[in-house]
C-alpha cells in the first residue's frame, strides 16, 4: 500500500489523508474544500492555484504558472502530488464560492405576487393533495378502500383514471382507519393518468411544496414553490459541483463517457448539490423534507441527461442527438433526491442536442409562442441559444458561445458572486477605472456583466480598436506580460481582495469577441433564413444568469445586442427557471412546454453556408458593418473617439 | 442457547436441527417434509398425525387422537414438542402432496386450439413485442432515441402515450446503437398509457411468453401461454402451501393480521409456490424466464391480497370490505415473482369480500355477460359463489359451503390427486362398494368427487336418510367407533394404500350436508330475490377444481345441483384460470373483465331473513321439499328405496 500523507488546506484548518501521489485537488476534494477547476484537472485553466506553505509537491511544468509563482510557492492544486503532509493555502480567487449568489432583483418581492396572477393561471400543480372525508363502510356500502378513495377522489378531480404503487396500497387499509376515513390524498400528474402518490392522515392539504431548479453548467439556482398559492417561498443557488469534472458540457460529456461510474459521479455530484439547495430552502421555510411533493428542472440537454444519469455521449458526436428529449416523470427517490420519498421530478423537455429545456422554459416564461408579433429569445449561458418566433412558427439554434460571459477561461474571470467586479466606467481616457462589485465586497474578479462594461469602455475612450486590440501605448494601465501579452489593470492587487492584480488580458478580450461574435452571428443568419431582420421583431428579450444586471448600452456598444431602440430590448431573468416554477404549478403549463418543444424548429447554424461569414463579420466590436449599428456609429462619431481599422 | 435436537423424517430420510420445544411440524417445515396441517397448528384437524418412532415427545391432550392412536405412537405434528433427538415417520396420508395434480382433461389437447379462435378475439396480450427498424440520426433528422424508438412504435401500436421507466431509458442509446437501430420493444399495457417495459436488440418477437394462475385456497394452477399465438404450452399445478398456516381464507386472515411478517410469510409462501410452477413450466417448454413477460392472476380476493401483501383483515371483519378489488399492475419482481425482471403482473379484478376474481374470470371465460338468456355459474371451491345474470344484470353471492368438497375437514378427506376415491358406486346394498382412483393409484383417502358419488349412494341403497344419518344396523360396513359416531367403510386398510381404514362420518356427512345446503339454498335465495327459478335459466354452469370428474347425477341426488334437464347442466372447469388466460391474451378481455367486476351486484345472504329459511330446507337429502327434485323422487320411489323421514 502507498504511504499516506496528510494534507491540511487554510485558512479553514481542515485536512485529509491521501496516498502519496494523489494530488492536492483529490485531498481538497476529500475534505470539502472547494477549489477552482475549469478543466477539469488538465492543468490548462489555471483556476486551481494554490500556495503550498510546508512540504514537498512534485509537479509537471505548466503554461498556467510562472517562474515567479512557482517561487513564490505556486502550484496547481490539479497537477501538485503530494509527496510529504502538506499544508497548503487556498486564496480566494481559487474558491469554489459556497455561498449563495444573490437573489435576482425581480424575485426580491416573490412572496407577494403568485404566478397564478402574474400569468393568469389557473391553479393546478404537477402534484397536488386533496382533503377527502369518505363515508365509512358498512354493509350497505361495501366498495373497497381503494375504490372507496378514488371514488371520493375522482369528485375533486377531472379524472377517473388513477394509478397507485403497491405500498401506498398496502398501507392505506391502515391510514384510513386510524384517521377515522378523513385522509388527504397526493396526486400527481402522469400524462393521461393521475397518480395517487400518497395518503396521509387527516388534512395536510397546506403542507404541499414544490422545489422548481434551473441547472446550468455553471450554477444551479432552485426556488420553493407554495404550490397551495403558486407564491415563491425562498431562493437559493449554488456553483454546480460538476465543474470539477469540467467547466463545459463537452467535457463532462467525455467524463461521463469513461465509465459508468463516471457518469454515475457526475449524477451523484449534481444531486448532492441540488439536496444542499433543497435543504437550505427547506429550513428557511420551516418546512420539512416531506412537505416537498415535486421537483421540476430545467437546464440545457446535458444537464438534464445527467441529471437523469442518462448516458449523454451522443451528444457531442455528430449528427448530435441525446437519448430523451422529453423524459416520463422519475421517482425523485430513486435519483436520490431528498424530497418526499413518494415526491416526483419532471424534467421540462429539451429540443435538440443543444437546445435543451431551459430554452423551452424561457419559451413558456416569456409567452412568445402565445405573441402575434415575432419576437427573439437570446439566452446567454455557456452556449447562447437563439430563438425567434410567435403564436405561428418557433425556429432555435445554439451558437456555442462559450462560456466567456459566465467569467470563465479569463485571467480574472469569475461568477457573479461577492466580490466580482459587475459594473466598470473608465474616467480620464482609462487611466482612472472605477467599479462596483458584487455585494460591495472588495475585488477578487470579474463577472460577465463587468466584463461587457469594461470592452464598451476601453473601445469609448479609444484604449482599444475594433479588432479589440489594446493600444499598448495608449494608458500607464495597459501592460504586457513576460510573454509579450498586452493586458488592462482594472485594479492592483494592493487595492484588490486577493493576491494578484485584476486584469483584462489581450486573450480574454479574444475570447469575449468571438463570444459576442457567435451570438450575434447567429442570430442574423437564423433572421436571414426567415427573411427578416432586427427590425422585424417587435421585441428582443435577453435572458441569462447576469440578466438583471447587463448595462444594455455596453451590450449594444460591443455588439453582443443589434442596435435597435431601446423599447425593444428587455431583460426578463432567468426564464429556465421560471419556466420550471410554471410548470410545477400548472399541469396545463407542463403540457404546454411539450408542445413547445415539439413544435420548435432546430436550426442547425453549424451546416449553415453563410453562418462563417457572418460571424466573421461579428467579430468586430460592435461589428465589421457599422451601418448595423447607427447609434454606436453616431455616439463614436459625436465623442470623436471613432478609431480607424 | 435451548439445546438443540435433531429430527430425522421417515422414509425421506432427512434431518433438521431444532431447539428444544419446537413443534415436529416445525423442524418438518424446515427440511422440505410437507406435512398436511389444515387447521394452521391449531391441534384441531388431526391431518398431520405422524408416528414418533424414536424419542421423546411432549404433547398437549387433543381430541384428534384416540387413545389407540396414542399408545401406537402416533402425535400431531403440530402439537409435539422435541424433547430429545427423533425418529419420525410420516404416513402417506398426513402428507402434502408435491406432484402435480393430474391436469385437466379440457386442457390436454391445449396445445391444438388457441383462445384467439375458441373466443374469436383479437391477439392483443396484455403485454406485447414489436420489432423495429429504426432509421439511424442524421443531421436532417436527429431526434432523440427515445422519440425515434415511440415515433416507430406508435405506427405499429395504437397509442402515442409512452412511460419508461428510468433503467430503460440508460440502457437505450447502448442497446439501439449496438443493435445497429434493429431492436423489438416490448409493451404493456397501463390503462390509458402503454409503458415501455424493455428494449432489446434484433427480434425477439418469437420469445414472448406469459403465465395466468388460479390462486386457490387449496390449490394453485398455472398454463404458459405463447402470447404470439394464444395457445397454451404447458400446465402445471400444486397445492397451495399457505395450507400450513391455515386451511381457509378466514384462519389465514387471522394469521396475517398477526404482524407485518406474518402477512410477508404468507405473501412469501404463495410467490414460492407459483415461482416453483413457473420454474416447471418454463423448463418443460424449453423457454427462459426471461420471456415470460406477464402473470395474470385470478383466485378469491383474500388470495388476491395475499399475492400483493396487501393487508386482507378487514375481509373478514363486519362490513366485509378488501383494500383494493382492482389493484393496478405491478412490477412482478417487486412481488418476488420470477418472470422477467421487467414483466408485470396483473390481477384481475374481484367484485366483494367474498367473490373474487375467480368469479369475474368465470363470467369471462362462459360469456354469461353477453348472453341474452339469464344463466348460473356455480363455483365450488372452498367457498360455493354463484352468479346469475346475462347481458343486462349480473347478480352474484358467495354461499360460505367451506372447504368441505375439497376433501378438507373430513375423516379421510384429500384433494384430488394420486389415490384419491374419485368415483364410488355401493352394489349389494352396501356391503360391496366399488370405486376408482386418480391415477389409479391405491386408495389413500376420498375426494370432492368420491363424497358426492358416496353419499347419492348411500341414500339410494338406503344405508343414509334424508337427514344424513347412517343406518348403524343396516350393513356390515357401518360401525360405530370408541365416542359412538357411526362411519362407513369405504376401503380396509389391508386393501387401501394408508395405514388405516378410509371411512367417511357421521360428522364428514353432516358436514357435506351443510356445505351443499349452503350452495342450493344461497342459490335459491338469489333467485327467489330475482322473482325466477331455476327452470327459468337457459343453463347451470358449474366450475371448480372436480368440475371436469363430477357425477352429475350424483350431484343432483343429493341435492348439491338442482333437478332441472340434463342438457341444461354444463361442466365448465376451471373457469378462474381460463378468465386469467383470457386477459393475458387480450387487452380488451382485461376491460372487459374490469366491467363485469364493477358492473356485478354482490348479494348479501348473511343478512337475507329468507336465507337461513331456504338454508335449513335444503340441509336434507336431495331437499326438504321433495317437489323440487321430480326426478330424483321417481328414481327413488321406482327402486322401491325411499326412505321416509
Amino acid at each position: 500500500m502507498a504511504e499516506q500523507y496528510t494534507v491540511t488546506f487554510q485558512p479553514d484548518g481542515v485536512s485529509a489523508e491521501v496516498e502519496a501521489g494523489a494530488t492536492i485537488l483529490d485531498a481538497a476534494n476529500k475534505c470539502g474544500v472547494f477549489v477552482n477547476s475549469l478543466c477539469g484537472g488538465d492543468g490548462v485553466c489555471g483556476k486551481c492555484r494554490v500556495i503550498v506553505l510546508e512540504g514537498q509537491v512534485r509537479s509537471a511544468t505548466t503554461e498556467a504558472l510562472t517562474l515567479e509563482d512557482i517561487q513564490g510557492g505556486y502550484a496547481l492544486a490539479c497537477r501538485g502530488r503530494v509527496e510529504s503532509d502538506l499544508v497548503v493555502e487556498v486564496p480566494e480567487e481559487s474558491r469554489l464560492g459556497k455561498d449563495a449568489i444573490t437573489a435576482d432583483h425581480e424575485e426580491v418581492g416573490f412572496s407577494e405576487t403568485s404566478l397564478v396572477e402574474r400569468y393568469e393561471l389557473e391553479l393546478c400543480p404537477l402534484v397536488s393533495k386533496h382533503y377527502l372525508e369518505l363515508q365509512p363502510p358498512s354493509l350497505d356500502s361495501n366498495t373497497a378502500d381503494l375504490e372507496r378513495l378514488e371514488h371520493a377522489l375522482s369528485k375533486q378531480t377531472a379524472t377517473r383514471e388513477y394509478q397507485m404503487g403497491l405500498k401506498v396500497i398496502q398501507r392505506l387499509p391502515a391510514t384510513l382507519r386510524q384517521a377515522d376515513w378523513k385522509v388527504t390524498a397526493t396526486t400527481a400528474y402522469r400524462v393521461s393518468l393521475t397518480e395517487i402518490i400518497d395518503v396521509q392522515a387527516g388534512d395536510t392539504t397546506g403542507q404541499c411544496l414544490g422545489v422548481a431548479v434551473d441547472i446550468g453548467t455553471t450554477t444551479i439556482a432552485a426556488h420553493l414553490m407554495d404550490l397551495t398559492t403558486s407564491k415563491t417561498q425562498g431562493a437559493a443557488s449554488k456553483y454546480n459541483s460538476q465543474i470539477r469534472y469540467g467547466s463545459d458540457v463537452i467535457r463532462r460529456i467525455m467524463y461521463a463517457g469513461q465509465s459508468h461510474k463516471a457518469l454515475r459521479d457526475l449524477q451523484d455530484t449534481v444531486v448532492t448539490d441540488i439536496n444542499d439547495l433543497v435543504r437550505q430552502l427547506v429550513h428557511q421555510a420551516g418546512a420539512s423534507h416531506e412537505d416537498v411533493l415535486v421537483m421540476t428542472a430545467a437546464g440545457n440537454t446535458t444537464m438534464m441527461h445527467l441529471l437523469a444519469a442518462i448516458p449523454p455521449d451522443w451528444i457531442r458526436r455528430e449528427p448530435y442527438v441525446g437519448v430523451a428529449y422529453t423524459p416520463p416523470p422519475a421517482r425523485a427517490a430513486e435519483l436520490g433526491i431528498r424530497i418526499s420519498p413518494r415526491g416526483l421530478m419532471y424534467e421540462l423537455p429539451s429540443v435538440a442536442a443543444f437546445v435543451g429545456a431551459d430554452i423551452s422554459a424561457g419559451v413558456l416564461a416569456t409567452r412568445m409562442h402565445q405573441s402575434d408579433e415575432p419576437r427573439m429569445l437570446i439566452d446567454i449561458g455557456t452556449n447562447g441559444e437563439v430563438v425567434i418566433g410567435n403564436r405561428d412558427f418557433l425556429v432555435c439554434a445554439s451558437t456555442s458561445a462559450g462560456p466567456a460571459f459566465e467569467g470563465a477561461e479569463s485571467e480574472a474571470g469569475m461568477r457573479a458572486s461577492g466580490g466580482a467586479i459587475d459594473h466598470v466606467t473608465l474616467s480620464d481616457a482609462g487611466a482612472a477605472p472605477s467599479y462596483t462589485t458584487v455585494d460591495s465586497a472588495p475585488p477578487i474578479g470579474i463577472c460577465g456583466t463587468g466584463y461587457i462594461d469594461l470592452l464598451a469602455e476601453l473601445l469609448s475612450v479609444g484604449l482599444m480598436d475594433k479588432m479589440g486590440r489594446l493600444r499598448v501605448d495608449a494608458c500607464d494601465r495597459i501592460r504586457t506580460d513576460e510573454r509579450g501579452v498586452a493586458e488592462y489593470v482594472v485594479a492592483s492587487a494592493n487595492g484588490a481582495g486577493g493576491s494578484r492584480d485584476i486584469v483584462v488580458t489581450q486573450e480574454d478580450i479574444a475570447n469575449l469577441l468571438r463570444a459576442k461574435g457567435a451570438v450575434y452571428a447567429g442570430a442574423r443568419v437564423m433572421l436571414n433564413g426567415l427573411g427578416m431582420t432586427f427590425g422585424d421583431l417587435a421585441e428582443i428579450m435577453v435572458a441569462g444568469a447576469f440578466g438583471n444586471y447587463l448595462n444594455i448600452d455596453s451590450a449594444i456598444t460591443i455588439g453582443l445586442l443589434p442596435d435597435v431602440p431601446l423599447e425593444k430590448l428587455r431583460f426578463v431573468g432567468n426564464t429556465s427557471l421560471l419556466g420550471a416554477k410554471l410548470a410545477a404549478v400548472s399541469r396545463q403549463k407542463y403540457v404546454e412546454v411539450e408542445k413547445i418543444a415539439g413544435s420548435m424548429t432546430y436550426f442547425e447554424l453549424s451546416t449553415d453556408p453563410t453562418f462563417m461569414d457572418q460571424f466573421s463579420s461579428a467579430c468586430f466590436f460592435p461589428h465589421t458593418d457599422i451601418e448595423e449599428f447607427p447609434r454606436v456609429m453616431a455616439r463614436m462619431q459625436n465623442s470623436g473617439k471613432e478609431v480607424g481599422r
